[in-house]
This record gives structure tokens, sequence and C-alpha cells, in this order.
């Protein structure tokens, strides 16, 4: 069922600028983001959706003018943390002894092993670590929006200082690393909706150790 | 559907060495991977399948001696390209172009910008960006594993220089990623089975600009 998805769904180039994803679609897609697991469960990244028409024409002009971003009728902006702090690795640690109403020793000893090491070393490690994160999420928003039969189409040709600059990350210890317009194809101005989806076939993609 | 799915999976710590996943689930887990968008469709990864016991006792090994690594049926190795190539950029374009069953001008260009550039960054850089496009993989075969009812845990902690040395990885390229055995849970043995999923409420993960 997922395979049929995926099979059906495409980097759509031309979205209709007359046609607008509802909200309970948008909402399911980023909540696919928002249940993605994540290393240590850390969750290392933000969802912003973008809506605002001037901010989506300032993220075009940035963006290679690829029409999607505004003719779609959403955006969504993954951005990594740009570093792991302990207040962040605290802060998701409290939460889970919140939600699961007690403290584990085990639990306990992980966080300290955890405080003990990101936090020490290079952010710019730290932070293509989260990022990797982030792209776990945005495979299954990709997945969510097939079964919503949104189009969906990540793009990661931007600049990611001038993005952040826009969206004010920077100031939030975020870093954009994939967008993705959502819309509905408009076919006839499409020059990839009919071509064949193509893959390496699994002799070039697997390798089985019997 | 999906969301019911991601609420149901959660990187489960006790698999059940009695059971064995069927190939046919595993095909369609794999498949999943295989179908990823990935940058410029470049599917700049593989994916090894090891049932070898023998193997799977050795990766246990530098694998902080994870018991699902062998309790469970099949362990996935996701491993990224070390580098974008000539080599490897021309063999996807000319891959399109066969499946295709022809050539495009736009899209020879699109070739030519990829030669003109990606071969010649820094190897890490490439790496890292490869290795993002797995994680897009890793997160939809998470969700077919979930579609079949397998378990199935992420693992990045393990030694990726012993990995590759054991499967043989570095002379054909490429640098393992993640891990994930597949099996099925043992409710008995595994302390997370019965805790709640956490993750960090909407507004603490979304941001609207409207």
């Amino acid at each position: 069922m997922l395979l049929e998805k995926l099979n059906w769904r495409y980097a759509t180039k031309k979205m209709d600028p007359a046609k607008t994803v509802s909200d309970d679609k948008v909402e399911r897609i980023v909540e696919a983001a928002r249940l993605a697991p994540t290393s240590s469960g850390l969750q290392p990244f933000e969802v912003y959706v973008v809506t605002n028409p001037e901010v989506r024409e300032k993220i075009k002009a940035i963006a290679w003018n690829q029409a999607q971003i505004t003719d779609g009728s959403h955006l969504l902006v993954f951005a990594a943390w740009d570093n792991y702090t302990a207040d962040r690795i605290n802060h998701m640690f409290d939460l889970v002894n919140e939600v699961r109403g007690f403290r584990n020793e085990g639990w306990e000893n992980y966080r300290q092993m955890l405080l003990a090491s990101y936090p020490q070393r290079d952010a710019q490690l730290n932070y293509e670590h989260a990022a990797r994160q982030a792209y776990i999420a945005v495979g299954l928003s990709l997945a969510q929006a097939a079964f919503e039969e949104v189009d969906a189409t990540p793009m990661e040709g931007f600049d990611p200082a001038s993005l952040d600059a826009i969206l004010g990350l920077g100031e939030r210890g975020l870093r954009s690393v994939v967008i993705i317009p959502l819309g509905y194809r408009q076919p006839e101005g499409d020059w990839l909706v009919n071509l064949k989806k193509v893959r390496r076939p699994r002799d070039q993609f697997v390798t089985d150790v019997k």
C-alpha cells in the first residue's frame, strides 16, 4: 500500500495555483514528521509551515525561482538544530519523564552519557547528525502526502543562509535543510508527470549476505 | 493510516530469536528504500540484507552487543556512497535515458551541471549529502516494516569503520550509516514495549508563517 503510494508520487514540476491543500491534510503531513523516529528520540529539528504569499515569494527568489514554491498552497521548511546543547538534551529527557510519569535509572544514565558527549563535540558535526534525522521525517512526510493524494516536491536547491535569514531561523538555533511545496499537480504544464519513474534495479541496489 | 502505523512502531529492544520475517516482507521493506526519492534521483546509497549468523555476530560485537542484531532474522545495512563520481552520475543519467527511451536536452544540461560540480567537491561533503539521502530511505523502510507488522530498530550505535571492513564496503566506495534489525518483538523481555511514545507537542515542533 505504501509502495503503491511511493510509485504514485513524483517530484511535481508544475502545481496548480488555483488549488489549495486543506488544513487537515497539511496537519497529517506534519504529524508524520513529528512521529518520525530519531536518534535517542531527540527530534533535533522543527518544521515551518509557510502559507504567507510574500514570504513564499522571497523564498522563491533564493531558490532558483522554482514555481512550485508559490504555485503550491503550503511550503514546509525542515530546519535542523545547529548544535546539540545541554538544554536541548535535558528538555527531551525531562519531557520523557513527564509523559511517562517516572524517572528510570538506565534512562538517566543515558542522559548523562549524551550530556557528556554531544555538547562537547564540534557544532558542525552535531548539525550534520541532526540534519540526517530531519531527512527521516522528510521521507515520512512525503509518504503521508502521497496517502493524502497531495503532491509534494522535496527541494535542496535554495540558499540556506538566505532562507534562515528570511525565517529568522538563526536566532532560534536552526538551519534549513529541505523545503517541500505542497499542492496539486497541473499535468498540462508538467514535463515530468508522464515520464517513467527510474530507479536502479534490485541487483544494483541490494546485496544479500547469506 | 501511515500515522497509525507510526504510532504502532517503536525501537524494539528485545526481539524473539525463534521468529523469522518472511522473505516477501523483507523484499517490500527494501523496495520502499529503493523507491525513496533522492536528490537529482541519484540514489546515492545501497542496502545490504544480512542473514548470515556469523556475520551478524561479528557486527553485534562492534555495535555495543545490541541483541536485536542477532535475535532478529534479518539485518539491513544502509551504506552511502563515499563520494559523487562522474561514473556514478553518468550511470544514473544513462539509466534514465534507457528507461524513458529518449535523450532530453534539459536533462542532459542538468547532467553536465552535476558533472561540473559534484565530482570536484570535497569527498566528505559529498558523502554527507549522500548519507542524508539514505536517511529518507531509512524512514520509508521503517514505515513499510510497520505496515508489514514487522519490528524494526534503527541504530547508529556501531563502529562504521569496522562494519565497513566486515562487509567489504570500502572497496565498493560505500560507508555504512544506519543498520536496522528486523524481527518480532518479545514483549516480556522488552523494557520499552509498554512505555508511551514521546514526541514534542505540535507547538514545540511546528511554526506557522501565515
